[in-house]
């Protein structure tokens, strides 16, 4: 495979261009063009081998990954994922590892439409950087909108993507970890509840830090804290069969990686919220609510429980 | 440093967001979110240490030529630069190295207006991946409209940047040598000339893998081929001086990483080219013509000379 130059293994895995007018010069010229009347949310993430995911993740995984997250912010803000760009650095990856990871990034691209208008491949240790384009109609969310008196809401369950992370090293492999493992392999990104939530919700934000830490990161921006009703969390059943109750609220409320939303609303739009997740296929659960005293604090029926270490230190 | 996490990182260095009511939200959201009206060039390009540039390259540099390859590609469609995104990645660099980088970054960042919207800080291996966004008014430059009959033009030297290249590891540096590795450290984007050539050149390259490599690029695209008058070619006299001929020779047609611009133009353009290039302050040589066979030819007074070896191997 190392035969093949830059130019031959984009054509081979990555030119698989969508139906879409609006792309007027697609792969293979200095940059691609694309015709955009609108508002357009603009974001990259870049996942590193061995710092955001384990070295031994399957290629399909860390394709479909790499795109999901990316995903994930356009969820976040409320946008129409469009296009991306990839920027892969990879060492010596073999036709087999560059077949799956492609198979995992377009299963992702196909289903949400999104084209893959330009790219850059280079030889080096293993690192994806997604740049993906979304289109907002009307006003994106933010996580600077929140106010004290709003609900807070999570579409999903939280914690098992963390719990999946821990089963990695394991020799065996039980199914209960296979399915924790696919949620932090596979997430499923947000999009459509995203849309959905547009004049909803008040600010939004997908877990990737932990679910403190991200509230946290609202709150911050908009200028408020919030509690959270630690026994209304989704903790989901095999997290808490497989795990101590602590390390499963560990998982829960401090660990990363799920790609929910997070997002408070008015208490007075319940009914809207659910109904508009409902017409989308996605539901939320109310955990919390949002507070004029800053800071995050976890509340059970025991008392107040001490959250988690700051999220996952990015740097 | 290291104390530091990302935001404050993101914060402190990578935040100066240049006056542009179209950015509705900058950095430090879930995305970015700008008003787009019209075409749009969109663009990535990943430098990785020790394999784009040397590991001994000076952090300001790498800043400065990290956005230089990229506002290249625009300068290559005819785009004007708007908006930027940064992936970076590198090993606890210090705040020095922050500094340094970001001062190298933002020089060409506020040279040409463009708005660094967001980006991703990751730990490890040393690699910058730029993505950058450009308007296009009118009709985009791209590598496919050469025809035969066109005159081959370059925007600047030849050969520099290889010759600067090869002076790196060397354990003293005289003045013409730190001269050539200026020209690879900080290579002059040209993007006013991108734009003034737009509707007047038939395709148009930026030289990053080589003058022959990427002059092939535009024949491969257009469907046609072209003969280098070696002769013609604006071989600098510094690399003349330091190196002998033939190896002079070697860096003007294979060498990369000049940025300078490659386009063919129809030849009763020529003084419109000249005069919408002095009216940017820009200028070109004429080096070749398109041919309708395929293949580069590289021809001078004493014959034909063997192109040389692949361009750059991205892969």
């Amino acid at each position: 495979m190392s035969a093949d130059d830059e130019f031959d293994i984009i054509e081979r895995y990555f030119t698989r261009l969508m139906d879409d007018p609006d792309v007027l010069v697609g792969p293979g010229d200095d940059a691609a063009v694309v015709r955009a009347r609108g508002d357009f949310a603009i974001a990259v993430d870049t996942l590193v081998s061995g710092v955001h995911f384990p070295r031994e993740m399957k290629a399909e995984s860390i394709g479909y990954r790499s795109l999901a997250v990316n995903l994930s912010d356009m969820a976040a803000m409320g946008a129409m994922p469009r296009w991306m760009t990839l920027a892969l650095t990879v060492d010596d990856p073999g036709a087999a590892w560059l077949q799956a990871f492609s198979t995992g990034l377009f299963e992702l691209a196909e289903r949400y439409d999104v084209s893959v208008i330009g790219g850059d491949l280079t030889r080096g240790p293993l690192a994806v950087s997604v740049q993906i384009i979304g289109q907002v109609d009307g006003q994106a969310l933010t996580r600077s909108g929140a106010t004290s008196g709003d609900d807070v809401y999570i579409t999903g369950g939280v914690g098992l993507a963390a719990a999946g992370l821990s089963t990695f090293g394991r020799s065996s492999v039980d199914s209960a970890s296979a399915l924790l493992r696919r949620s932090f392999e596979r997430p499923e990104p947000r999009v459509d509840a995203g849309i959905a939530l547009r004049g909803l919700a008040s600010a939004a934000i997908d877990v990737s830090d932990g679910l403190c830490a991200d509230l946290g990161h609202i709150c911050e921006r908009s200028g408020c804290g919030a509690v959270i009703d630690v026994d209304s969390l989704p903790l989901d059943p095999i997290v808490d069969a497989g795990f101590d109750h602590d390390t499963a609220l560990a998982f829960a409320l401090g660990g990363g990686d799920d790609y929910e939303l997070c997002f408070p609303a008015p208490s007075d739009r319940r009914e809207s919220v659910a109904s508009a997740l409902r017409s989308v296929g996605a539901a939320a659960r109310r955990i919390g609510e949002i507070k004029a005293e800053t800071g995050i604090v976890c509340r059970s029926a025991t008392g107040v429980i001490e959250p988690p270490a700051a999220g996952f230190k990015h740097f």
